[in-house]
């Protein structure tokens, strides 16, 4: 269990340091991340280290009984790089090369950054790899920058021969017969850069792709060289989680020994919940079951344009919502509020107010709880029988210009889909078509966006509906090859068979116009010409040219949404094939905003609402925290979370699972 | 009659021709339009040419009967043109220089570009000025791009020189004394650059003036090479009508054989048929009556963020509305809908569904109906008796930074005026003050937002007064001279002995705060001070500092708008005027929302409206369409179109001019 | 009294230069400013020199009995000076160098820019500084540029060396231990910089104070030049009021001769007034009692977005009320409006229409009133007893990224403080902690968003309130060092400890959401959570996990306001404290929106309001304008402005004193 956060007493005299370990101890902390940005002060001037104060560092942790999580700092090479190598900096879209002055200023194609990140990572590594206090390797931080320079556009060139083979297959690949943009030399390929207009889809899907890869070898190169020091300490970076993402966490997480991922919700309204168990039930299908939390806000929320102050009670309900659905811990960014910087608000464990504090002392009270649930925690693993669909590339490609609307927005697709299973209490995975799609146990795949659809994913859910399961495709899914390549005759080419529908015309609408369907259901945004070629009309829409032609159709067990429903449409609508899939809940009967999940034996209850709730629990169980037995009903109070250990026989551990019936 | 559109066989295998052209017969198609972006198939490297598929392309098209508009592909050079010749690349005002991966990238100054060019449009025309089935040459598309290199800036003083003869001219007309930019040696003249502050109005008003004359000399260059090798091919350009046009149609109206043009109108409601109404009355008076629409989108309009698809119907009275304008036919962007590319979603006949959708069926149906009316069509020369004024150096003045309100919009003033006359039923032309102003037939001038205005075109137009012509000014209008230096006095400087009035202060006013006028009319972000040096108050403000003073003024027949009218205001006063004028509409007594447009003894009627409408014929007429009688009084469907050939003895040809009554 | 403006007979012909004189007369001018942007007619080519017609314009002004404010024209190098000296064009921090087209296009760290400003001002200096005419120098223009090039990086450096001393010193304080950017080399500084992610909080502020004082060097080696040759000439140059100010001017009016200020409302109702009386009074405070209107608009109000129309009356009462706060004269931008260029829109006292016009008219009223007044107006001095904190650098530091809230605004959290005490009628100083503070005679002193305290001015207001004066502290203040490191411990720790609370928690709100406390006063956009270590609460929170929590408090004499309360809250916390303190208005009883400012014996009285307005006189008065005496009663017209001089016996010279009783 790790329970701790980043910590950078670079930033701190040495006097601070013994407070520190104090209070560490005070709250439990079992672990911290050491070093993240730490470059200028482990390598002050190019070539030259500075190892000893770490040395303390490391000791001082080690001796008050916290285990260190320690970074390699090349997510941030320090001023003096920037002038030994002034090409290896980052050049933006527009020919703008950046310079220090804030983190990430290295472009990742950059042989002389390749170098002294390797170097600087080797030297920790020869220093660091057996010491007694470390838990784990940290490499870099949330890899995701972006460079077009001339070093990015020559790798560029090699991964896209490697991919495309010929320079024919990527004129084909890319349609550069579109303006006049066949290539006639591997030369003349650049990355994405400033353009007199829209820019080629496939170019810019593939550069996407290719910084993916690249940032990747950049992560392979360094686990590689720590792997060979001692191979038996676990090695990871922080995959972040947001709406700016560049790299494909799920291939990621195939390389990784443990997903670890930054999250921080973006409201401070109840969607923060659902952000929450959406971040979480990504997070553990990425990690296969098993991952950890790597960074938090411990007490603040950053919305756009202002931080928001976590009410009493968020901070411990939030941190164990990723723990019910499989983190090995909580972590946050970061351990204590710096002086300065450009993070100087950021949150922290320990404020700026000091440890007489709120956060403080509810992270004491969170890491109480934390270290009784510890040796009661099994591996989440994989139990859900509902999954959705979640593609980077799909993505990337709709967030491309050109498109037939601005209102089109995958990750909100995606989290609609997923709030209406989590609303309905339904233990929900993510399934990933960029790496091998693992369909057994899935009563119900639900396929949002799902722009960027290959012949094997297209094959793999033609065969989940042969075989019983049920498909829910929404609307801008099955339309492109992997190139970005509108697939022919109708939409949505790669699913028309399997739904028996054939779309003919996009009806794209307006923002915050209502469109109607008979059913009673409404839609938002977009709207479809469907032709049934094979399905049944579930709803048709009522307005306008489309009316009385189909919106929702069914053929056998294959759906397809062809408007924006609302979520209470997709609500109403995912809840009918759940109880047709035989599909349980955690619990039945949960009071609104009153959320449970679990793990193995483990009951998870979250009381989001503004009152006491009452539940009636499943079988006798015992407070998992506390110690004691729970009654048969129990009553939570508001802002509380409670941990129950069912006493049921313990079956195969379960995730998040549906409650036994 | 051309029918057709822009058709891009490259994009697709050569098993996907013969289909076309099969397509192509069923829908009637008279002509496509041939290579516009085909450079780097043509000459895939430099000086290396394939002519081989082109010459298949245009076999195959005249064995289906279809003629050829083919296209010289300068508008976008290939990727290896980048990489042998950077400096003509196009540069931006921060000095970003672009690069290949969308369309356009070059430099329209560069000799490189302008050598590159010539070579591909000479070998073009070489091989193919005598192909049967070649109908006329379309050089470049859209000409309008942007740079500000250096070789710019050295074309730009060569353009500068000729036109202020002395840099004291220069100096003089740019009023560089303000803010201590006095050039004292040619070379130190640039093209408007990223700058401190404001720039000079007067150089980027010249800039703009330039880079027309500049786009227009590379048109020159490829016109006459084409017309050096087969003088009866008629050439062409395709303007782009829009909001973000750089160049001066009217004036280039007179270099082109052919005045060709793209619209695609940006509102999905009634005001896309106002639209369409402007450009087409735009087109046929840049062409002196006669016009090519050569492109729109067949079954998408493309309004702010996002498509909107067609409603059955419409695709048919917009492009006859073009045609009932003069245009010798209707031509689309494109033919067949592409796999991938920028403009993957981008409107065609035959679209990603195939020719079994709603669109090809539609454009079979409108194929049938030109197909009957080709043989009916007359030039539709120059009949209306009211004329706009457009001008494409004060929309550009108007563009500009350091005006008095953020809110002056030329295009809207102009299309506002239009929409006033259009929506009487009036025939109304355009006039253009940076060509001959030719005055004659008229009996009305609207002059809106016409800011810059030179000693000749004021002259013509207090001859027109004098000569018994009705003349009325907006707000913003004869303020400045072509140097946008203001005249003295009192403004408006050209126009304010005309119109008896004399202004002191401008009153801008806040957006959507209405300003109320004693004859009840209402204005928006617009009032003056005006004083009456000979002229009569019609209309009075209200309210604030100015109530009591002139508004509306007339001073004999010359009317002065100091305010921002209201269309309502406009279509009251403009009302009046057209009655005491003696100008009449097509018809009259028509229900609202239905369209009439004379064209010769045709005439066109269009049912907007959302239901069935009577109109009564002015004399018997039969369906110019389906042939036999049409009664005396016609029902028109919601959305349909009628044409009906009038029985009268048919007079001068007339372009939609006034019923006969 | 200087009244007049700025004067451009350069953009004229030499026959209009008569009829200005003549008009001058006829308004009473008395001073004008000639040459800010002469540089190009007076140098036209680099070292070549045309005084002549500057001469005869002096001699001419001379003979009309106009006195000359002349200027050097330093802030617009001519277009030769670009090509001859590229290195010398400012770069922004993008990389881009901005070229000439517009005003101030030079770098100031750029040694060939100080060469030429230094030899065009000793040129001016050594022709004209025993003219008969000269009354005043002014340097450059609003100083202000920004520049980012390598010059630019060396001067930086330079001035780190010194301000810091070492490197460590630096890295210190610049908490470069945040994300790995310790220095360990001063070649590796630079000026911020395009960079990936948010900047070093406190290199950005350095940054801004080393552009105050490298601007300001540029100054001073103009001032020294000039006073060279004439040392009893004033020298000043004009600061500039507003939004995008870049320079410390509390610091740089040490080092003028005379305070001179231009300013432009940018609002257009009756919060211009307050803008006014806000301008006024910051600059009276800047010049210690003494200043100069160096320019404003005459008819115009830039309000965002367009022009606004000064109503007839309100450049009189603008123009006195910035006179009754101790302005010695009111002069305008500008004498002329102009034909061309890019401010051809901007105010003028004699307009387009010409001398014909309500501004003139008004103008020759103004100088009239100005002319009676001029020989009874004594210096203003220092006599209010309540002084409002104006701090550059807290400006600077809240105009950053990577704060709580984007609804920080420093400049409006200092309007509110001082509009409250303006509505109350009370006079009010600003006092400046970059430079010496003098607390003496003051009772109350108000720290608006003081964000930035160093430990001198924290121990200077604890001695305030221990001698008895009476502070209130608002919301982030006193949250860091000069260095933006946050004080630990709980905020704000430079005044915990006066004020006895401790804050631990920031609650930023959103914006326009009220947040409500329990004496019924409401703020918006912040709350934080305090607890009392000695204060007592006198408004609590009522809402939100902040309910019942302290929100206004008391500690003796010291008071904290932790929300973000609205200008009626503000106003009647400090109607309180004023009261308290016996503190007492300009004049008791005064009707709504009228406003009175006395200055010596001077009492200056507006009536902003729609309404005419009565208004008792504290003693016998005369009228110090028309001459006879007023009534113990006086009426004022709606927008009028009138002028008593007190009868009473006339003590010490007060400025905006309150009224004696």
């Amino acid at each position: 269990m790790f329970f701790g956060g980043d910590y950078n007493p670079e930033q701190w005299p040495e006097e601070v340091w013994d407070a520190d370990v104090e209070l560490m101890r005070e709250a439990g902390v079992t672990a911290v991340t050491v070093g993240v940005f730490a470059w200028s002060h482990l390598e002050p001037s190019e070539g030259e280290y500075d190892f000893a104060w770490l040395d303390r560092v490391l000791d001082r942790l080690h001796d008050g009984g916290v285990k260190v999580v320690l970074a390699t700092p090349t997510a941030s090479p320090p001023p003096w790089f920037t002038l030994a190598h002034p090409e290896a900096l980052p050049v933006n879209a527009d020919g703008v090369r950046l310079t220090h002055g804030s983190r990430d200023t290295y472009c990742v194609s950059a042989p002389a950054y390749r170098f002294a990140a390797r170097r600087i990572a080797g030297e920790l590594g020869r220093r660091y790899a057996h010491h007694p206090a470390l838990a784990m390797w940290h490499v870099h931080n949330e890899y995701g920058t972006d460079c077009r320079c001339d070093l990015t556009a020559a790798a560029f060139r090699e991964w896209l021969r490697e991919r495309h083979g010929s320079l024919d297959a990527l004129n084909e690949a890319w349609t550069t017969a579109f303006w006049s943009q066949r290539y006639s030399d591997w030369a003349q390929i650049m990355p994405p850069r400033a353009t007199q207009y829209l820019p080629n889809p496939a170019q810019v899907l593939d550069f996407r792709r290719f910084l993916s890869d690249e940032l990747l070898s950049a992560y392979v190169e360094q686990r590689d060289l720590l792997r060979g020091v001692n191979p038996s300490i676990p090695i990871t970076t922080n995959f972040v989680q947001g709406g700016w993402v560049s790299v494909d966490h799920a291939r990621w997480a195939e390389v990784v020994d443990v997903v670890a991922v930054d999250h921080y919700p973006d409201s401070s309204d109840v969607s923060a919940e659902e952000q929450t168990a959406f971040a979480g039930d990504l997070a553990r299908s990425w990690g296969r079951g098993s991952w950890l939390l790597m960074e938090t806000a411990p007490n603040l929320i950053y919305t756009r344009g202002r931080m928001h102050a976590k009410e009493p009670g968020r901070l411990t309900r939030q941190s164990l919502s990723y723990v019910a659905r499989g983190s090995d811990g909580a972590m946050y960014f970061q351990w204590r509020q710096p002086r300065g910087g450009a993070e100087v608000f950021h949150s922290a464990l320990v404020p700026h107010a000091g440890p007489d504090s709120p956060v403080f002392r509810e992270a004491v009270d969170l890491g109480a709880r934390l270290g009784a649930l510890s040796s009661q925690l099994k591996p989440a693993g994989r139990t859900a029988e509902v999954a959705v669909t979640w593609d980077a590339p799909s993505w990337w490609a709709l967030q491309g210009a050109g498109l037939p609307s601005a209102g089109i927005d995958y990750l909100a697709a995606v989290q609609q889909a997923h709030r209406a299973l989590f609303r309905a209490g339904i233990p929900t995975d993510f399934i990933f078509p960029t790496r091998e799609l693992d369909l057994t146990g899935y009563r119900i795949i639900v396929v949002p966006h799902l722009y960027l659809v290959s012949d094997e994913v297209a094959a793999a859910l033609r065969d989940f509906v042969a075989s019983g399961g049920h498909l829910v495709v929404g609307p801008l899914s099955g339309i492109a090859d992997p190139f970005a390549r509108v697939g022919p005759g109708g939409y949505p080419a790669a699913f028309r068979q399997i739904l028996g529908v054939r779309v003919t015309e996009w009806h794209p609408q307006d923002p915050g116009v209502p469109v109607h369907l008979d059913d009673g259901s409404t839609a938002f945004g977009w709207a479809e010409r469907v032709e049934l070629t094979g399905a049944q009309a579930l709803a048709r829409y009522t307005e306008g040219t489309l009316a009385g032609e189909p919106a929702v159709t069914r053929n056998g067990n294959a759906w397809y949404v062809s408007a924006g429903l609302d979520d209470t449409g997709w609500e109403r609508l995912l809840g009918t094939i759940v109880a047709e899939a035989d599909v349980s809940p955690v619990l039945e009967g949960l009071p609104p905003r009153v959320e449970a999940v679990r793990r193995g034996e483990l009951l998870f209850l979250f009381n989001h609402s503004e009152s006491e709730a009452s539940v009636k629990l499943p079988t006798a169980a015992v407070d998992a925290v506390n110690g004691g037995s729970f009654p048969a009903e129990i009553t939570i109070r508001s802002g509380e979370a409670l941990v129950a250990r069912l006493e049921t026989p313990a079956g195969t551990p379960t995730a998040t699972s549906a409650s036994p019936e």
